[in-house]
């Protein structure tokens, strides 16, 4: 049980709503693929802005997973 | 049309209610003067409290716009 | 009045909801014991995901209170 | 159109004539198998001296491209 | 249970045989007075010379442990 | 001569020659309306890709200029 | 009165004397012309040397003001 | 042979006993869907405590290794 | 006599005088209730500013101190 | 052949032309004096403006080097 | 016995068995021409990978040592 | 006169009345044996405290001196 050996992978998300939708679509979105994502680190708050309104957050994430035996590192 | 130049400034916002807040307070307040504003990025989240509660939230954005060609750099 | 003297402790909180309530109950836990707590500034924005989804925000704040005269230090 | 989610890996490539050269290299080898490459920054720039001379440059590049529905995370 | 709260705090310890002993000297000395010691984070790796030999190995960490309900936060 | 007071603000260059090009015509556009620029520090390089191959370089540059007296701040 | 909106710039200063002097110097001159400077932030300390001494300090400071309702952003 | 491309993926390891063996635990098992790992570097040092004692060592490392011609980047 | 085993705190001191005032000011104050302060380091030097002049130099401290046997983490 | 000792320095270099030759100046400069150059890496990239014209680039670049026997480490 | 002036130099030591002994190995060569290390701190620590194996853990350090009156400063 | 090769190499100067004496003294040794020093930047200030009060301010500078032709880069 003890040596946990994971991956960890770097994804974004963005929302015209908030940061924490952002970061919800980003983790919904990874987990399509990836079976066993188990916790995330946010490393940038980013938007974009249209006629001077915030028209989507966006944010860049750390994502961690368990790898499982038969799947590929790259 | 590919060589943008752009200027990036670094202004402040706050709200008692959210972080989303105090960034869109930011954005809409740095728009009253700047035409152009295009992106921000979130490079610091702080906040006040008073009687052991969030008084308010406050971000420091970095902002970058567009030069249009009569406009000043400084 | 000048030489404000006070110190700075590491906190962390999380909440299901939103990063905004995780650092809420942050401040809110700290204030129980701490009764002059005057600021917080985030400093990494993590959390946990079960079936793919968010399970709940974490964040880490600095927290920065001022001393009173029969406090102690650590 | 709104939420863009996409993921961002790191990538290195090198040349014996310059920086720029090592950057289009990086991107065309990414670009073999990955096709919606949208930006790069460059996060290390070094090299490698042979005979007290430059022997080739070689740059880390962070690459963003959009995921694509049938396309994996990992 | 979700909504855990916990306070960080920064040890240091020492020893003249390893890396991995001056952190477990760390955390033993950390756990004769903090019951719910977590985690633990190197943050820095040092050591003093003497005689041209390494005299002993220094490490800085940060350290994570629950608050309990009557325990105060400084 | 000694108490040299300065301002230092942020542009973006672009070029879809090289990163030199784009260093250069940020310069050469910060230099349109202040007269008194002296150094720069690169502390952004990205770029743009489209169709597998560099569109654009970008630069952020920290740029350096001396205050006039009838000049203001902000 | 909540929602505080303000700019950050950077200005740099000197002083033949003292590392207090330089920063003195950057902020008397930085409020010449803007009238609501409320604090700075030291980010780096340099100076040259001459002849084998220290001939001048230097600072670069980040600067905070609030913005006035009819002041431009840029 | 010059114009060496390869990836950088970020991998994690544990080991009970030291963090020497917490490295070699992440390389092996990287080691096993990729064949070209060439080097690695250490990014975070951290560790679980348990009962006041360092329950198992865990590092986070950046892994480099060459593309082969038929591989997919993502 | 080898095994060192010390904490680090971070504590904020100000001087309407000098950086170095504020620094001794903060010491002052943490060894009125911690007996073994050994070491500090500056992590921010900042002030605030009115009617155009600096009103105080604040900085905050790491402050390093041994561990009495008796003496708790928190 | 294992155990590589060697030592890192760091040198400035310039060019009227561009990044890659300062690069290829301060590397021909260092591999005067030293015989064992074998990598580089740009740790600053900065330039002099004159007449609104970037006047040189300048990089500061760790250079690593081996260590022969009768060779002196300072 | 107060003012202490010395330099701080970078080396790289490596070994095949583990990150300890690459410290021990750079300490080692670096005080055979220098007489007065007192310290260093770990700023990387790296390895190479061979056949999915660590061929060698390899560790720079920062080294600090006292200047003796005769002795030259580059 | 263009392409300017110089060397930085880091020293340490302490004091017991203030951080300006401290770089004066790490200034003044490093140019009993260094013809060419040019400028400093200061990238750490730490300091011994005894008996409740600072004993001596100590600083660890970059210092950059210009490479004569006979001169060595070790």
């Amino acid at each position: 049980m003890v040596d946990h050996v994971y991956r960890i992978i770097e994804v974004a998300g963005s929302s015209e709503r908030s940061i924490d939708d952002a970061i919800r679509n980003a983790i919904a979105r990874a987990s399509r693929t990836l079976r066993q994502v188990g916790w995330f680190e946010v490393i940038q708050t980013r938007g974009h802005v249209e006629d001077g309104k915030v028209a989507h957050f966006q944010v860049i994430l750390k994502v961690g997973f368990t790898l499982e035996d038969g799947q590929s590192d790259d």
